[in-house]
Protein backbone atom coordinates (compact mmCIF):
# COMPACT_ATOMS: atom_id res chain seq x y z
CA UNK A 1 0.00 0.00 0.00
CA UNK A 2 0.81 3.43 -0.44
CA UNK A 3 2.34 5.04 1.99
CA UNK A 4 0.49 8.00 3.05
CA UNK A 5 2.84 11.15 3.65
CA UNK A 6 2.88 11.28 7.01
CA UNK A 7 6.09 13.44 7.46
CA UNK A 8 3.88 16.11 5.85
CA UNK A 9 1.18 15.19 7.85
CA UNK A 10 2.85 15.74 11.26
CA UNK A 11 4.20 19.12 9.94
CA UNK A 12 0.90 20.04 9.23
CA UNK A 13 -0.45 18.74 12.58
CA UNK A 14 2.65 20.85 14.32
CA UNK A 15 1.46 23.86 12.60
CA UNK A 16 -2.33 23.34 13.45
CA UNK A 17 -1.05 23.47 17.31
CA UNK A 18 0.75 26.52 17.10
CA UNK A 19 -1.90 28.52 15.42
CA UNK A 20 -5.01 27.84 17.50
CA UNK A 21 -4.13 29.91 20.92
CA UNK A 22 -2.50 27.18 23.58
CA UNK A 23 -4.79 28.63 26.16
CA UNK A 24 -8.48 29.05 26.14
CA UNK A 25 -9.32 32.90 26.50
CA UNK A 26 -13.21 33.78 27.82
CA UNK A 27 -15.45 32.22 26.38
CA UNK A 28 -13.30 29.12 27.16
CA UNK A 29 -15.70 26.38 25.94
CA UNK A 30 -15.84 28.19 22.70
CA UNK A 31 -12.27 27.50 21.89
CA UNK A 32 -12.95 24.10 23.65
CA UNK A 33 -15.32 23.23 21.50
CA UNK A 34 -13.37 24.76 18.13
CA UNK A 35 -10.07 22.66 19.78
CA UNK A 36 -12.23 19.28 20.54
CA UNK A 37 -12.97 19.17 17.04
CA UNK A 38 -10.15 20.39 14.74
CA UNK A 39 -7.66 17.91 17.55
CA UNK A 40 -9.94 14.83 17.08
CA UNK A 41 -7.43 13.41 14.31
CA UNK A 42 -7.76 12.97 10.86
CA UNK A 43 -5.86 12.07 8.32
CA UNK A 44 -5.05 16.36 7.34
CA UNK A 45 -5.94 15.39 3.43
CA UNK A 46 -6.64 18.62 2.51
CA UNK A 47 -3.58 20.44 4.25
CA UNK A 48 -1.73 17.79 3.12
CA UNK A 49 -2.24 18.08 -0.26
CA UNK A 50 -1.16 21.66 -0.36
CA UNK A 51 1.98 21.49 1.18
CA UNK A 52 3.00 18.54 -1.16
CA UNK A 53 1.39 20.92 -4.44
CA UNK A 54 3.59 23.95 -3.42
CA UNK A 55 6.49 21.37 -2.96
CA UNK A 56 5.94 20.60 -6.69
CA UNK A 57 6.94 23.89 -7.56
CA UNK A 58 9.50 23.85 -5.38
CA UNK A 59 7.90 25.52 -2.19
CA UNK A 60 8.89 23.94 1.22
CA UNK A 61 5.37 23.80 3.65
CA UNK A 62 6.33 26.87 5.51
CA UNK A 63 5.47 28.87 2.60
CA UNK A 64 1.51 27.72 2.60
CA UNK A 65 0.94 26.68 6.36
CA UNK A 66 -0.83 29.33 7.12
CA UNK A 67 -3.50 28.83 4.24
CA UNK A 68 -3.12 24.81 4.34
CA UNK A 69 -4.38 24.70 7.87
CA UNK A 70 -7.30 27.44 7.16
CA UNK A 71 -8.51 24.71 4.97
CA UNK A 72 -8.16 22.34 7.49
CA UNK A 73 -10.62 25.08 9.61
CA UNK A 74 -12.90 24.66 7.02
CA UNK A 75 -13.33 21.43 6.86
CA UNK A 76 -13.67 20.75 10.48
CA UNK A 77 -16.40 23.35 10.42
CA UNK A 78 -18.16 21.65 7.76
CA UNK A 79 -18.27 18.43 9.52
CA UNK A 80 -19.32 20.13 12.58
CA UNK A 81 -22.47 21.79 10.52
CA UNK A 82 -22.99 18.88 9.04
CA UNK A 83 -23.26 16.38 11.97
CA UNK A 84 -25.83 18.69 13.70
CA UNK A 85 -29.44 17.19 14.84
CA UNK A 86 -31.27 19.17 11.79
CA UNK A 87 -28.82 18.32 9.59
CA UNK A 88 -27.41 14.71 9.15
CA UNK A 89 -27.99 14.06 13.30
CA UNK A 90 -24.94 12.08 13.74
CA UNK A 91 -23.58 11.18 17.60
CA UNK A 92 -20.33 9.79 16.46
CA UNK A 93 -17.22 11.37 14.54
CA UNK A 94 -13.78 9.95 14.50
CA UNK A 95 -14.19 7.62 16.82
CA UNK A 96 -15.56 10.61 19.66
CA UNK A 97 -19.32 11.57 20.58
CA UNK A 98 -19.62 14.73 17.81
CA UNK A 99 -19.44 18.26 18.91
CA UNK A 100 -22.92 19.15 19.83
CA UNK A 101 -22.79 16.01 21.85
CA UNK A 102 -20.18 16.66 23.95
CA UNK A 103 -20.94 20.48 24.06
CA UNK A 104 -24.43 21.09 22.93
CA UNK A 105 -26.07 22.30 19.66
CA UNK A 106 -26.07 26.09 20.41
CA UNK A 107 -21.86 25.81 20.87
CA UNK A 108 -21.58 23.41 18.22
CA UNK A 109 -23.64 25.95 15.27
CA UNK A 110 -21.29 28.66 16.82
CA UNK A 111 -18.01 26.46 17.07
CA UNK A 112 -18.22 25.77 13.12
CA UNK A 113 -18.64 29.66 13.06
CA UNK A 114 -15.57 30.50 14.67
CA UNK A 115 -13.63 28.18 12.55
CA UNK A 116 -15.03 29.33 9.52
CA UNK A 117 -13.71 32.93 10.72
CA UNK A 118 -10.69 32.07 11.89
CA UNK A 119 -9.58 30.40 8.50
CA UNK A 120 -9.91 33.51 6.89
CA UNK A 121 -8.01 35.40 9.68
CA UNK A 122 -5.55 33.11 9.55
CA UNK A 123 -5.08 33.31 5.64
CA UNK A 124 -4.68 37.42 6.57
CA UNK A 125 -2.77 37.29 9.54
CA UNK A 126 0.22 35.03 8.67
CA UNK A 127 0.09 34.09 4.88
CA UNK A 128 2.91 35.15 3.39
CA UNK A 129 3.66 35.66 -0.59
CA UNK A 130 5.85 37.67 -2.97
CA UNK A 131 2.62 39.46 -4.23
CA UNK A 132 0.33 40.25 -1.77
CA UNK A 133 -2.56 39.82 -4.58
CA UNK A 134 -1.89 35.81 -4.32
CA UNK A 135 -3.18 36.05 -1.01
CA UNK A 136 -6.16 38.36 -2.08
CA UNK A 137 -6.20 35.03 -4.60
CA UNK A 138 -6.39 32.03 -1.96
CA UNK A 139 -8.89 33.97 0.16
CA UNK A 140 -11.43 34.08 -3.70
CA UNK A 141 -10.67 30.29 -4.17
CA UNK A 142 -11.24 29.42 -0.62
CA UNK A 143 -14.41 31.42 -0.17
CA UNK A 144 -15.62 29.99 -3.67
CA UNK A 145 -14.96 26.21 -2.75
CA UNK A 146 -16.82 26.70 0.62
CA UNK A 147 -19.98 28.81 -0.36
CA UNK A 148 -23.30 28.37 -1.93
CA UNK A 149 -21.51 27.47 -5.81
CA UNK A 150 -19.33 24.82 -3.76
CA UNK A 151 -19.05 23.01 -0.67
CA UNK A 152 -22.81 24.51 0.69
CA UNK A 153 -24.31 23.99 -1.67
CA UNK A 154 -23.06 20.49 -1.97
CA UNK A 155 -24.29 20.07 1.33
CA UNK A 156 -27.91 21.48 0.30
CA UNK A 157 -28.41 19.07 -2.45
CA UNK A 158 -27.00 16.18 -0.67
CA UNK A 159 -29.73 17.22 2.21
CA UNK A 160 -32.05 17.61 -0.41
CA UNK A 161 -31.33 14.19 -1.99
CA UNK A 162 -31.59 11.97 1.28
CA UNK A 163 -34.07 9.42 0.65
CA UNK A 164 -35.26 10.42 -2.99
CA UNK A 165 -34.20 8.69 -5.69
CA UNK A 166 -31.22 10.49 -7.62
CA UNK A 167 -29.43 10.47 -10.74
CA UNK A 168 -25.99 9.73 -11.39
CA UNK A 169 -25.48 13.34 -12.50
CA UNK A 170 -27.16 14.53 -9.36
CA UNK A 171 -24.22 12.48 -6.90
CA UNK A 172 -21.52 13.53 -9.51
CA UNK A 173 -22.96 17.02 -8.50
CA UNK A 174 -23.02 16.96 -4.96
CA UNK A 175 -19.39 14.80 -4.79
CA UNK A 176 -18.10 17.84 -6.88
CA UNK A 177 -19.41 20.60 -4.74
CA UNK A 178 -19.07 19.23 -1.00
CA UNK A 179 -15.60 17.21 -1.24
CA UNK A 180 -14.31 17.76 -4.36
CA UNK A 181 -14.43 21.65 -4.48
CA UNK A 182 -12.45 22.24 -1.40
CA UNK A 183 -10.19 19.34 -2.50
CA UNK A 184 -9.73 20.88 -5.89
CA UNK A 185 -8.82 24.64 -3.55
CA UNK A 186 -6.41 23.15 -1.19
CA UNK A 187 -4.11 21.62 -4.05
CA UNK A 188 -4.80 24.99 -6.11
CA UNK A 189 -3.96 27.42 -3.24
CA UNK A 190 -0.55 25.53 -3.04
CA UNK A 191 0.46 25.54 -6.36
CA UNK A 192 -0.17 29.60 -6.92
CA UNK A 193 1.44 30.35 -3.68
CA UNK A 194 4.38 28.06 -4.97
CA UNK A 195 4.11 30.41 -8.39
CA UNK A 196 2.78 28.36 -10.74
CA UNK A 197 1.67 29.57 -13.88
CA UNK A 198 -1.80 29.52 -15.19
CA UNK A 199 -0.61 26.06 -17.40
CA UNK A 200 0.21 25.01 -14.17
CA UNK A 201 -2.98 26.00 -11.78
CA UNK A 202 -5.09 24.71 -14.89
CA UNK A 203 -3.34 21.11 -14.70
CA UNK A 204 -3.48 21.37 -10.60
CA UNK A 205 -7.08 21.90 -10.69
CA UNK A 206 -7.73 19.15 -13.43
CA UNK A 207 -5.57 16.81 -10.86
CA UNK A 208 -7.71 17.56 -7.69
CA UNK A 209 -10.91 16.96 -9.63
CA UNK A 210 -9.90 13.48 -10.21
CA UNK A 211 -8.78 13.16 -6.95
CA UNK A 212 -11.60 14.70 -5.53
CA UNK A 213 -14.13 12.60 -6.78
CA UNK A 214 -11.30 9.17 -6.58
CA UNK A 215 -11.60 9.94 -2.33
CA UNK A 216 -15.74 10.44 -2.05
CA UNK A 217 -16.34 7.51 -3.91
CA UNK A 218 -13.78 5.59 -1.75
CA UNK A 219 -15.43 7.08 1.40
CA UNK A 220 -19.04 5.82 0.31
CA UNK A 221 -17.47 2.60 -0.90
CA UNK A 222 -15.58 2.57 2.72
CA UNK A 223 -19.13 3.79 4.55
CA UNK A 224 -20.17 0.19 3.05
CA UNK A 225 -17.64 -2.46 3.77
CA UNK A 226 -15.07 -0.48 6.92
CA UNK A 227 -15.17 -1.31 10.11
CA UNK A 228 -16.29 0.84 13.26
CA UNK A 229 -12.50 0.99 14.50
CA UNK A 230 -11.47 1.78 10.55
CA UNK A 231 -13.88 4.40 10.02
CA UNK A 232 -14.49 5.88 13.46
CA UNK A 233 -17.89 6.21 12.96
CA UNK A 234 -20.89 3.27 12.60
CA UNK A 235 -20.81 2.08 9.07
CA UNK A 236 -23.37 1.53 6.78
CA UNK A 237 -24.51 5.59 8.40
CA UNK A 238 -25.25 6.62 5.04
CA UNK A 239 -27.81 3.48 4.09
CA UNK A 240 -29.70 3.98 7.57
CA UNK A 241 -29.88 7.84 6.45
CA UNK A 242 -30.77 6.77 2.62
CA UNK A 243 -28.12 8.87 1.70
CA UNK A 244 -27.14 8.71 -1.92
CA UNK A 245 -23.49 6.96 -2.52
CA UNK A 246 -22.13 5.59 -5.26
CA UNK A 247 -22.56 1.82 -3.76
CA UNK A 248 -26.43 3.01 -3.46
CA UNK A 249 -26.63 3.80 -7.35
CA UNK A 250 -24.32 2.21 -9.22
CA UNK A 251 -23.06 -1.56 -6.80
CA UNK A 252 -20.49 -2.07 -5.32
CA UNK A 253 -18.31 -3.41 -8.02
CA UNK A 254 -19.25 -0.60 -10.38
CA UNK A 255 -17.87 1.78 -7.87
CA UNK A 256 -14.80 0.30 -7.20
CA UNK A 257 -14.14 0.55 -11.06
CA UNK A 258 -15.31 4.32 -11.47
CA UNK A 259 -13.37 5.56 -8.47
CA UNK A 260 -10.04 3.57 -10.07
CA UNK A 261 -10.62 5.26 -13.17
CA UNK A 262 -10.57 8.56 -11.08
CA UNK A 263 -7.46 7.55 -9.83
CA UNK A 264 -5.53 6.69 -13.04
CA UNK A 265 -7.03 9.93 -14.45
CA UNK A 266 -5.38 11.88 -11.15
CA UNK A 267 -2.40 9.70 -12.24
CA UNK A 268 -2.27 10.21 -15.41
CA UNK A 269 -2.62 14.47 -15.31
CA UNK A 270 0.12 14.43 -12.27
CA UNK A 271 2.25 12.93 -14.93
CA UNK A 272 1.62 15.97 -17.22
CA UNK A 273 3.94 18.10 -14.26
CA UNK A 274 6.61 15.82 -14.28
CA UNK A 275 9.49 13.87 -12.05
CA UNK A 276 8.85 16.45 -9.11
CA UNK A 277 4.76 15.45 -8.78
CA UNK A 278 5.65 12.26 -7.83
CA UNK A 279 3.89 13.02 -4.49
CA UNK A 280 0.96 13.63 -6.50
CA UNK A 281 0.56 10.39 -7.43
CA UNK A 282 1.60 8.55 -4.41
CA UNK A 283 -1.71 10.71 -2.91
CA UNK A 284 -3.51 9.16 -5.52
CA UNK A 285 -2.32 5.82 -5.24
CA UNK A 286 -3.47 6.14 -1.23
CA UNK A 287 -6.69 7.01 -2.01
CA UNK A 288 -7.50 4.36 -4.14
CA UNK A 289 -6.24 1.65 -2.00
CA UNK A 290 -8.16 2.64 1.12
CA UNK A 291 -10.79 0.19 -0.29
CA UNK A 292 -8.61 -2.89 -0.26
CA UNK B 1 -34.83 64.03 14.59
CA UNK B 2 -31.50 63.55 12.95
CA UNK B 3 -32.10 62.41 9.37
CA UNK B 4 -31.03 58.88 8.71
CA UNK B 5 -28.45 59.14 5.43
CA UNK B 6 -31.50 57.29 3.38
CA UNK B 7 -29.32 58.72 0.11
CA UNK B 8 -26.79 56.24 1.16
CA UNK B 9 -28.63 53.56 2.34
CA UNK B 10 -30.55 53.31 -1.01
CA UNK B 11 -26.75 53.18 -2.38
CA UNK B 12 -26.35 50.32 -0.45
CA UNK B 13 -29.63 48.68 -1.07
CA UNK B 14 -28.66 49.08 -5.11
CA UNK B 15 -25.11 47.56 -4.50
CA UNK B 16 -26.34 44.63 -2.44
CA UNK B 17 -29.08 43.89 -5.42
CA UNK B 18 -26.18 44.29 -8.02
CA UNK B 19 -23.64 41.67 -6.11
CA UNK B 20 -26.36 39.06 -5.32
CA UNK B 21 -26.98 36.81 -8.15
CA UNK B 22 -29.88 38.44 -9.87
CA UNK B 23 -30.81 34.34 -11.03
CA UNK B 24 -31.36 31.59 -7.95
CA UNK B 25 -29.30 29.07 -9.61
CA UNK B 26 -29.28 25.32 -8.46
CA UNK B 27 -30.03 24.21 -5.57
CA UNK B 28 -32.37 27.57 -5.74
CA UNK B 29 -33.46 26.99 -2.21
CA UNK B 30 -30.39 27.73 -0.89
CA UNK B 31 -30.20 30.88 -2.84
CA UNK B 32 -33.49 31.84 -1.80
CA UNK B 33 -33.41 31.56 1.59
CA UNK B 34 -30.18 33.74 1.30
CA UNK B 35 -31.98 36.39 -0.55
CA UNK B 36 -34.96 36.37 1.64
CA UNK B 37 -32.57 37.30 4.80
CA UNK B 38 -30.28 39.79 3.36
CA UNK B 39 -33.15 41.88 1.24
CA UNK B 40 -35.73 41.67 4.39
CA UNK B 41 -35.14 45.73 5.03
CA UNK B 42 -33.19 46.50 7.51
CA UNK B 43 -31.38 50.10 8.34
CA UNK B 44 -28.46 48.62 6.42
CA UNK B 45 -26.38 50.15 9.87
CA UNK B 46 -22.93 48.63 8.91
CA UNK B 47 -22.45 49.45 5.49
CA UNK B 48 -23.77 52.90 5.66
CA UNK B 49 -21.10 53.47 8.03
CA UNK B 50 -18.36 52.19 5.94
CA UNK B 51 -19.77 54.50 2.81
CA UNK B 52 -20.07 57.60 5.34
CA UNK B 53 -16.38 57.22 6.91
CA UNK B 54 -14.91 56.40 3.80
CA UNK B 55 -16.49 59.76 2.38
CA UNK B 56 -15.07 61.80 5.70
CA UNK B 57 -11.65 60.52 4.37
CA UNK B 58 -12.48 61.54 0.52
CA UNK B 59 -13.23 58.48 -0.95
CA UNK B 60 -16.67 57.72 -3.12
CA UNK B 61 -19.05 54.89 -2.04
CA UNK B 62 -18.24 52.80 -5.49
CA UNK B 63 -14.47 52.68 -3.77
CA UNK B 64 -15.66 50.67 -0.77
CA UNK B 65 -19.17 48.88 -1.23
CA UNK B 66 -17.70 45.63 -2.03
CA UNK B 67 -16.30 45.66 1.34
CA UNK B 68 -19.49 47.24 2.92
CA UNK B 69 -21.95 45.17 1.33
CA UNK B 70 -20.08 42.24 2.99
CA UNK B 71 -20.07 43.53 6.14
CA UNK B 72 -23.77 43.51 5.87
CA UNK B 73 -23.73 39.83 4.45
CA UNK B 74 -21.86 38.99 7.68
CA UNK B 75 -24.38 41.05 9.82
CA UNK B 76 -27.69 38.83 8.45
CA UNK B 77 -25.83 35.62 8.63
CA UNK B 78 -25.51 36.14 12.61
CA UNK B 79 -28.90 36.89 13.33
CA UNK B 80 -29.67 33.82 10.53
CA UNK B 81 -27.77 31.61 12.73
CA UNK B 82 -28.47 33.60 16.16
CA UNK B 83 -32.86 32.60 15.51
CA UNK B 84 -32.31 29.39 15.53
CA UNK B 85 -34.35 27.33 17.72
CA UNK B 86 -30.71 25.87 19.46
CA UNK B 87 -30.06 29.76 20.40
CA UNK B 88 -32.62 32.38 20.88
CA UNK B 89 -35.16 30.56 18.73
CA UNK B 90 -37.15 33.79 17.63
CA UNK B 91 -40.02 33.39 15.21
CA UNK B 92 -40.20 36.52 13.55
CA UNK B 93 -37.16 39.11 12.26
CA UNK B 94 -37.92 42.48 10.77
CA UNK B 95 -41.67 41.78 10.55
CA UNK B 96 -41.15 38.22 8.81
CA UNK B 97 -40.95 34.57 9.54
CA UNK B 98 -37.16 34.21 10.47
CA UNK B 99 -34.96 32.19 8.28
CA UNK B 100 -35.56 28.48 9.70
CA UNK B 101 -39.51 29.22 10.24
CA UNK B 102 -39.65 29.76 6.65
CA UNK B 103 -37.06 27.72 4.98
CA UNK B 104 -36.62 25.05 7.75
CA UNK B 105 -33.78 24.53 10.18
CA UNK B 106 -31.41 22.99 8.15
CA UNK B 107 -31.25 25.43 5.23
CA UNK B 108 -31.65 27.69 7.62
CA UNK B 109 -27.99 26.71 8.68
CA UNK B 110 -26.76 26.62 5.56
CA UNK B 111 -27.84 29.85 4.13
CA UNK B 112 -25.99 31.43 7.35
CA UNK B 113 -22.68 29.83 6.24
CA UNK B 114 -23.49 30.66 2.40
CA UNK B 115 -23.50 34.28 3.26
CA UNK B 116 -20.83 33.95 5.54
CA UNK B 117 -18.47 32.31 2.63
CA UNK B 118 -20.27 35.00 0.24
CA UNK B 119 -18.74 37.75 2.06
CA UNK B 120 -15.24 36.93 1.46
CA UNK B 121 -15.80 35.76 -2.14
CA UNK B 122 -17.07 39.44 -2.20
CA UNK B 123 -14.28 41.52 -0.84
CA UNK B 124 -11.60 38.98 -2.53
CA UNK B 125 -13.67 39.22 -6.14
CA UNK B 126 -14.59 43.27 -6.25
CA UNK B 127 -12.96 44.93 -3.96
CA UNK B 128 -10.57 47.60 -5.58
CA UNK B 129 -7.61 49.02 -3.59
CA UNK B 130 -4.56 51.39 -4.45
CA UNK B 131 -2.60 48.56 -2.44
CA UNK B 132 -4.09 44.89 -2.33
CA UNK B 133 -2.21 45.06 1.34
CA UNK B 134 -5.45 47.07 1.99
CA UNK B 135 -7.26 44.13 0.83
CA UNK B 136 -6.01 41.79 3.04
CA UNK B 137 -6.07 44.15 6.03
CA UNK B 138 -9.83 45.08 5.49
CA UNK B 139 -10.18 40.71 5.29
CA UNK B 140 -8.38 40.52 8.42
CA UNK B 141 -10.12 43.10 10.34
CA UNK B 142 -13.41 41.42 9.19
CA UNK B 143 -12.59 38.01 10.08
CA UNK B 144 -11.24 39.06 13.12
CA UNK B 145 -14.57 41.07 14.27
CA UNK B 146 -16.15 38.15 13.23
CA UNK B 147 -14.72 35.65 15.18
CA UNK B 148 -14.05 34.06 18.33
CA UNK B 149 -12.90 37.36 19.91
CA UNK B 150 -15.55 39.18 18.47
CA UNK B 151 -18.80 38.51 16.96
CA UNK B 152 -19.35 34.76 17.90
CA UNK B 153 -17.54 35.15 21.19
CA UNK B 154 -19.75 37.52 21.73
CA UNK B 155 -22.84 35.42 21.26
CA UNK B 156 -21.14 32.75 23.30
CA UNK B 157 -21.25 34.68 26.32
CA UNK B 158 -24.89 35.81 25.96
CA UNK B 159 -25.92 31.98 25.34
CA UNK B 160 -24.12 31.66 28.53
CA UNK B 161 -25.59 34.22 30.34
CA UNK B 162 -29.24 33.91 29.62
CA UNK B 163 -31.43 33.81 32.54
CA UNK B 164 -28.14 34.26 34.54
CA UNK B 165 -27.64 37.32 36.95
CA UNK B 166 -24.62 38.84 35.37
CA UNK B 167 -22.27 41.92 35.65
CA UNK B 168 -22.15 44.93 34.09
CA UNK B 169 -18.67 44.11 32.89
CA UNK B 170 -20.20 41.18 31.48
CA UNK B 171 -22.69 42.84 29.61
CA UNK B 172 -20.26 45.31 28.52
CA UNK B 173 -18.18 42.30 27.00
CA UNK B 174 -21.09 41.07 24.95
CA UNK B 175 -22.36 44.11 23.75
CA UNK B 176 -19.13 45.39 22.64
CA UNK B 177 -18.17 42.00 20.78
CA UNK B 178 -21.51 40.80 19.79
CA UNK B 179 -22.26 43.65 17.91
CA UNK B 180 -19.76 46.60 18.84
CA UNK B 181 -16.46 44.52 16.93
CA UNK B 182 -18.30 44.91 13.69
CA UNK B 183 -19.56 47.60 14.03
CA UNK B 184 -16.23 49.37 14.40
CA UNK B 185 -15.08 47.46 11.33
CA UNK B 186 -17.59 48.12 9.47
CA UNK B 187 -16.07 52.63 9.82
CA UNK B 188 -12.16 51.11 10.54
CA UNK B 189 -12.76 49.12 6.56
CA UNK B 190 -14.10 52.70 5.24
CA UNK B 191 -11.35 54.51 6.38
CA UNK B 192 -8.37 52.31 5.19
CA UNK B 193 -9.54 51.54 2.29
CA UNK B 194 -10.22 55.45 2.11
CA UNK B 195 -6.60 56.16 2.38
CA UNK B 196 -7.02 57.30 6.43
CA UNK B 197 -4.03 57.33 8.32
CA UNK B 198 -2.97 55.27 11.21
CA UNK B 199 -4.32 57.95 13.91
CA UNK B 200 -7.05 58.58 12.09
CA UNK B 201 -7.67 54.83 12.02
CA UNK B 202 -7.25 54.63 15.86
CA UNK B 203 -10.05 57.86 16.56
CA UNK B 204 -12.47 55.79 13.49
CA UNK B 205 -11.90 52.75 16.34
CA UNK B 206 -12.65 54.96 18.73
CA UNK B 207 -15.54 56.56 16.65
CA UNK B 208 -16.96 52.56 16.32
CA UNK B 209 -16.93 51.74 19.90
CA UNK B 210 -18.89 54.41 21.41
CA UNK B 211 -21.23 54.76 18.88
CA UNK B 212 -21.67 50.64 18.68
CA UNK B 213 -22.49 50.60 22.43
CA UNK B 214 -24.37 53.57 22.22
CA UNK B 215 -26.46 51.59 19.42
CA UNK B 216 -26.77 48.35 21.54
CA UNK B 217 -27.97 50.07 24.79
CA UNK B 218 -30.91 52.06 22.46
CA UNK B 219 -31.47 48.51 20.89
CA UNK B 220 -32.15 46.97 24.50
CA UNK B 221 -34.18 49.96 25.03
CA UNK B 222 -36.34 49.62 22.45
CA UNK B 223 -36.95 45.57 23.01
CA UNK B 224 -38.56 47.23 25.95
CA UNK B 225 -40.18 50.63 24.66
CA UNK B 226 -40.76 49.90 21.38
CA UNK B 227 -44.01 48.37 19.77
CA UNK B 228 -44.11 45.44 17.09
CA UNK B 229 -44.42 47.74 14.46
CA UNK B 230 -41.50 49.40 15.40
CA UNK B 231 -39.32 46.55 16.32
CA UNK B 232 -40.48 44.24 13.26
CA UNK B 233 -40.42 41.39 15.87
CA UNK B 234 -42.23 40.93 19.54
CA UNK B 235 -41.16 43.48 21.86
CA UNK B 236 -40.05 42.41 25.50
CA UNK B 237 -38.36 39.60 23.53
CA UNK B 238 -35.27 39.90 25.22
CA UNK B 239 -37.30 40.11 29.11
CA UNK B 240 -39.08 36.67 28.37
CA UNK B 241 -35.66 34.82 27.36
CA UNK B 242 -34.37 36.43 30.44
CA UNK B 243 -31.65 37.77 28.17
CA UNK B 244 -29.08 40.42 29.69
CA UNK B 245 -29.92 43.66 29.01
CA UNK B 246 -28.75 47.74 30.09
CA UNK B 247 -32.57 48.11 31.48
CA UNK B 248 -32.93 44.90 33.00
CA UNK B 249 -29.76 45.58 34.79
CA UNK B 250 -29.85 49.14 35.60
CA UNK B 251 -33.09 50.38 34.86
CA UNK B 252 -34.17 52.10 32.31
CA UNK B 253 -33.31 55.54 32.47
CA UNK B 254 -29.74 55.18 33.87
CA UNK B 255 -29.88 53.36 30.09
CA UNK B 256 -30.96 56.03 28.43
CA UNK B 257 -28.05 58.23 30.38
CA UNK B 258 -25.47 55.80 29.44
CA UNK B 259 -26.61 55.97 25.73
CA UNK B 260 -26.46 59.76 25.73
CA UNK B 261 -23.24 59.38 27.05
CA UNK B 262 -21.80 57.08 24.67
CA UNK B 263 -23.17 59.15 21.80
CA UNK B 264 -22.10 62.28 23.24
CA UNK B 265 -18.12 60.62 22.92
CA UNK B 266 -18.80 59.32 19.81
CA UNK B 267 -19.75 62.90 18.71
CA UNK B 268 -16.27 64.24 20.60
CA UNK B 269 -14.21 61.97 19.10
CA UNK B 270 -15.99 62.87 15.31
CA UNK B 271 -15.18 66.14 15.89
CA UNK B 272 -11.28 65.44 16.40
CA UNK B 273 -11.70 64.38 12.32
CA UNK B 274 -12.81 68.46 11.66
CA UNK B 275 -15.85 69.11 9.61
CA UNK B 276 -15.75 66.57 7.18
CA UNK B 277 -16.76 64.31 9.68
CA UNK B 278 -20.08 65.98 9.86
CA UNK B 279 -21.80 62.71 8.66
CA UNK B 280 -20.57 60.44 11.37
CA UNK B 281 -22.02 62.98 13.88
CA UNK B 282 -24.87 62.78 12.27
CA UNK B 283 -25.16 59.14 12.71
CA UNK B 284 -24.59 59.17 16.16
CA UNK B 285 -27.52 61.83 16.89
CA UNK B 286 -29.72 59.32 14.66
CA UNK B 287 -28.24 56.32 17.10
CA UNK B 288 -29.88 57.77 20.36
CA UNK B 289 -32.66 59.92 19.03
CA UNK B 290 -34.54 56.19 18.20
CA UNK B 291 -35.31 56.07 21.99
CA UNK B 292 -37.04 59.13 21.61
Amino acid sequence: MSPYPEGVRQRVEEALAEYFPAVDTYPEILYQSMRYSLFAGGKRFRPVLTVITAAVFGASPETVLPCACAIEYIHTYSLIHDDLPAIDNDDLRRGLPTNHKKFGEDIAIMAGDALFAEAFSLISRLQMASDQRKIVDVIREIAAASGPAGMVGGQVVDMASTGKPISLETLRFIHARKTGRLITAAAWCGAILAGATDDELETVTRYGKHLGLAFQITDDILDETGSVEELGKTPGQDQTLHKATYPALVGLEESKRLACDETTAAIAVANALGESAHALRGLAEFVIERTG
